[in-house]
């Protein structure tokens, strides 16, 4: 399979670095040129446009920032007019259910076949090959492309189209809710005089260990709130969560609530570019507590 | 070191039975003596009474159901005043920590030390010795009892007396917390026609991945809420946080939100004697949905 990626940013270039060591004939375009560089080297061909990325495609990868960016680098930049008939678009950006949906539905005009394909496990993931990888779409489509996924992580399809999508929000609703209880859990026994490092360290393997609990927690102790996943990405994913569970009817409280807050961190508290465990500040703020104990 | 053991009911007694086979001379006391019976086999001696488990201790453990059960075993029933000077007080019941601290004082005017030291992991982690041992008191007292420790799982001092309790309170947020986040996303992918196995599988070793996602999504997708830990434990343990969190002058937003979802499945749903993963009966009411799909 012929394989053109569009987008080797932070998690598009491990990526795709992944399917060129893998044996695959990769071509890749980037909006900034500067980040294909170590792809050449590593073997891609690089193209100067999408258009001629895509041109003799078999498959075509799409790892932009949302929704909005797929579809104007699909249609408004004509990209897809130049796949052939035939072709396959992987979108692993993660966007919204309807904007997935809404996207197979025009590729599959076109003669393009669509599946969405989102991804947890952040730059780490993308490069030890070991990313989770959701996927919406039909099950003829997925087994033609199945082993692309191989070299990125690992691929399971959860429905049609849109369902990649669907479970990518779930994913940021379950990651965006226990920040919140690492962050309750770290200032009650930081005032009650523990060390969190050991709290962390005799609850690991146990009932309330997660990821989360012991690479969030020990950045809320240190204060280091670098990203890693930034707030602002954060309350997108949980605006997005709200959007789609209007759409359903469904009421979500504890999304709800954190959704509210992150909002206040990235407005009010001028959070927005800070890690997601930064909403250990707005935990602090709210009880008139400083960073340090 | 000679051991009492008071209290030997679902988790008492494999944790005593892991002294037992440790080589510990271990005596055991339970109030309904059944419960003994699988310990004599395997070499315990059994009391008729506390007052007689206790009587030649350089320890006594004591692993009953709250701080008011602990406070009546220890001093209502004066088995605290059979033990010898000297002697050490393990409370591996889960209470609040300001019972602990009490108990502790009280004790020590007795001559006798008291450490705290509640644990996490159910009884499978009681039945593998793989339990987090969460421990208060003072480091010559913990030092002396450490190796008692080893064959019930691990052991971690992490403060003064009633840190243990507090540890534990602080795992039970994250615990209530995590299963509220599980829940809203098995509600999620469930309405938008994605299989939650499929879910909880590509989700599986990744950022959003947990125990309580594996184990208590499980349960909500199957509708079996045979506990387990009952929810009418999970309402005490919030109720215990926020008493803990009153008296500290802390908010802590999402578990007071748990608490009264909690109090709504165990009163108004009477959902009490249901595993704690049943707060996703209080999610479906919410949201006039049936369990089954």
């Amino acid at each position: 399979m012929t394989i053109a990626f569009l987008g080797t940013g932070l998690m598009g270039a491990p990526m795709a670095l992944n399917l060129v060591k893998a044996g695959f004939p990769v071509t890749v375009w980037n909006r900034s040129a500067g980040k294909t560089v170590a792809l050449e080297e590593a073997g891609a061909r690089v193209a100067e446009t999408p258009a001629e990325a895509v041109g003799k495609a078999d498959v075509v990868i799409t790892m932009v920032s949302d929704g909005p960016a797929v579809g104007d680098l699909l249609f408004e930049q004509g990209t897809a007019e130049h796949m052939p008939t035939g072709a396959t678009v992987i979108d692993m950006s993660s966007i919204r259910p309807e904007e997935a949906r809404n996207h197979a539905d025009r590729l599959s005009k076109m003669g393009i076949s669509h599946i969405d394909a989102p991804v947890s496990g952040g730059t780490r993931g993308a490069e030890d090959g070991s990313l989770a990888i959701m996927v919406g779409g039909d099950d003829v489509t997925f087994d033609r492309v199945a082993s692309l996924f191989e070299p990125m992580g690992r691929a399971i399809l959860l429905g049609p189209s849109g369902s990649g999508q669907l479970a990518k929000l779930a994913n940021q609703a379950i990651v965006a809710i226990t920040i919140g209880a690492v962050a309750e859990a770290t200032l009650l026994v930081r005032e009650g005089g523990i060390d969190p490092a050991c709290f962390r360290a005799v609850l690991k393997g146990g009932f309330a260990d997660s990821v989360i609990l012991q690479q969030h927690g020990a950045r809320m102790q240190a204060g280091d709130f670098a990203p890693g996943g930034r707030s602002s990405f954060q309350l997108k994913d949980l605006e997005n969560v709200l959007a789609e569970c209007r759409a359903m009817g469904l009421s979500l409280p504890l999304t709800a609530l954190q959704r509210d807050r992150f909002a206040d961190l990235v407005t009010r508290l001028e959070g927005g570019d800070l890690d997601h465990s930064a909403l250990f500040l707005e935990l602090l703020e709210r009880n008139n507590l400083s960073r340090s104990q």
